[in-house]
């Protein structure tokens, strides 16, 4: 099944609010309808209050108020954002009844903006995994196979934007979690600068590393939602015929997504880049970080815990200080090293994920563990704080790759310019 | 013996100078009469540098040059702090043989002003104790009984002060090695507010808590040099007569102390503040990030240490990294209390050390083990980077107690002023 959001850019759903030809009362229909519980995208459908807030929409554009391009659109929100009057599970037993009695900063940005919030999106459990299979409402699925993983933690956007459910969803993004459930379901997803959209009302991960993000099925959506979600206004995206753009180095990649991947910037020079020690300074900030977030949880209510993220936290939990300390030094120099690449080069191109996404409950793939496979080309751009986006680059058997485009804070229209001319 | 030094302040030791009364190098030459080895305050004494120093301070004085109130003074350096051509021991076997190649910037401040380097004063191994006992050259001695502790780290400073064998030495300060000393020596001590002076060219304890401070006999010539290392003019210390002074309680105090210390200040009202709780985050920190300093050494030449370091490290390098996570959290809660209780008040005013000094080798006192009950009223205000100054309140069974006095960055004059005021 197809829902009704495949193929319709926010462009197209824009004209029709306003030519009369769709109402966003109509859209959200489409949204409801289009809904397939199988996916498990959604924990949580709004249907009341998003039928309302559609309705509004309906009445200002009929009285002349035009919020702009996310009038009437349906949106999905990840279900570690708070939305007022909604529960915000985190995908654990831990926030059982749990109703949020404020929006998040990024979802008043959207309803100022005149967005319909359809529901809440299955997360990984306090988004702290990059597979998306462990949450206690379960694993959201892979529409282009559901025995495999959506990849997370933003899973549940991931699914309802590639599976047409919605034209747009929100996630967070502290070490891949927007980009990773992008590129395994065929879509584009989009990690702004640290910083830019304020995590105000989103439940922490790892505070020096999470970002809120955006997800829609092309390029120029997530650019349209970032430029909503940080109050720019929707300038025309100008073109850049020049961009120097290097291939990042750093990890082993599969076959068959390197040639995906790389054969949409033929002839572009290769930098290594050392994304392993990267990884390392990831690992130590975010344990510790992590850990300090749920230290009380794990100690009086283990069993609340999915297994596995229990097991997590308490290797987290065993960082010393000591590493935490070294790696915020490694990161400071990590960081002039990348604003010296980033003189040399435009924009820095690398694969999303080194491989497509494995089967559910899958631990170990060609190329080793699957969880650190999964974030060893994402994480890098957390620690570094630097915006990256990911578009469709094709598939293999069936399965989606994405091209991860990178650049300095203030040049994310280089990486919008640059995905608006690659054909997969 | 008491040196040439006691009693002789800088401003006595200036007049004397520029009326001829005195020289640059008959200064060098009484403290280099003055040093007594039984105490242990110097492990370098730079004979033939000093006098060259000094005979160069003599003739820029001859020549009408005055470089101000450090000119052809005499001062020592803690052995951590870098002065080129000397060496830097670090209390420790690990760095036997390091010789410094250029002046820490702190040094380097002084030698512009024309102070003399006289040599290098005892610490504690590494800075990494407050007792001044734990060196590969030995324990320094308490001037007013030699089988108690100087106090440390910057034990040999206070000690050379104390004993009039300088008028002034500079000090490190991570959590009390300025204060902790000078009080248990019967003399004043200036901690900076942090940053205020740099610390490069100074081995690092904790960075985040790493203060380069002053040790002179009284407040005023504190004052003196800290605007020397400072950079800022020696203006008149203004009068103020209105100061609201609070006593701050949070840590036992032994009986004698609190008797001396709170004489010296009757009427003014008491203030509660969770110091207990700043001792907590000063550890988790301070433990992280000097195992991060020391990691590589611990695993490579662990019997280079004195054994107490060794031991101490060993079990800094374990605290959890969420534990660092955690405190560097509550540290910025507790900067905001600070602020707020100095809206309310001028100056806070508390005893430095609970106790007079202890034998040395004590390990237990009557308010608990020496070396927490050393720190528990000076590490709070490294956690909050405030200036803090210790001045003499009289003496206990022969052995001194200090006078801690605490202001907001920016108003250190109103400790100088207070203190001026101030009869033990």
């Amino acid at each position: 099944m197809t829902g009704f959001f495949a193929g319709r850019t926010l462009g197209d759903l824009g004209r029709d609010l306003r030519s009369g030809a769709e109402t966003a009362a109509g859209l959200l229909d489409r949204a409801l309808e289009s809904i397939d519980p199988s996916l498990n995208a959604f924990v949580t459908v709004d249907a009341e209050g998003a039928a309302a807030a559609a309705r509004a929409a309906d009445e200002e554009l009929a009285a002349g108020r035009d919020r702009g391009p996310l009038h009437g659109v349906p949106v999905a929100i990840k279900d570690i954002v708070d939305v007022a009057g909604l529960p915000t599970g985190m995908g654990s037993a831990h926030f059982d009844g749990y109703v949020a009695d404020r929006d998040a900063a990024c979802v008043a940005r959207l309803r100022a903006a005149g967005a319909v919030i359809v529901g809440k999106t299955t997360t990984h459990e306090f988004a702290y995994g990059a597979s998306g299979d462990t949450a206690v409402n379960g694993p959201s699925r892979n529409p282009h196979d559901p025995s495999r993983i959506s990849g997370g933690s933003s899973g549940g956007s991931a699914v309802a934007v590639a599976a047409g459910m919605v034209p747009l969803a929100i996630g967070t993004d502290t070490g891949g979690s927007v980009r990773i459930p992008a590129a395994f379901c065929g879509i584009a997803g989009f990690k702004p600068a640290y910083g830019a959209v304020p995590t105000e009302g989103v439940f922490p991960l790892s505070v020096s590393f999470d970002h809120v993000g955006v997800l829609a099925a092309t390029a120029a959506d997530c650019r349209t939602a970032y430029r909503v979600l940080t109050r720019q206004p929707q300038d025309a995206l100008a073109g850049h015929d020049d961009l120097r753009v290097a291939w990042v180095e750093g990890a082993p990649v599969a076959d068959e997504v390197a040639e995906i991947v790389r054969g949409l910037l033929p002839g572009a020079p290769a930098e290594r880049v050392e994304l392993r020690e990267l990884r390392r300074v990831f690992a130590a900030i975010q344990d510790s970080e992590a850990y300090e977030v749920h230290a009380e949880r794990v100690a009086d209510a283990p069993e609340l815990y999915q297994p596995a993220t229990l097991d997590r936290l308490r290797r987290a939990g065993e960082t010393p200080g000591w590493r935490y300390v070294r790696a915020s030094r490694e990161r400071a120099r990590f960081a002039e090293e990348a604003a010296a690449l980033l003189r040399r080069h435009d924009v820095l191109a690398l694969p999303t994920v080194p491989i497509t996404a494995p089967e559910i409950g899958q631990e170990e793939c060609a190329l080793g563990r699957v969880q650190p496979v999964l974030l060893s080309l994402t994480c890098a751009w957390n620690v570094l704080g630097l915006p990256a986006l990911t578009v469709p680059a094709g598939t293999a058997g069936g399965l989606p790759a994405g091209l991860q485009l990178v650049t300095s804070a203030g040049r994310e229209d280089l990486l919008f310019a640059l995905a608006a001319g690659l054909v997969p």
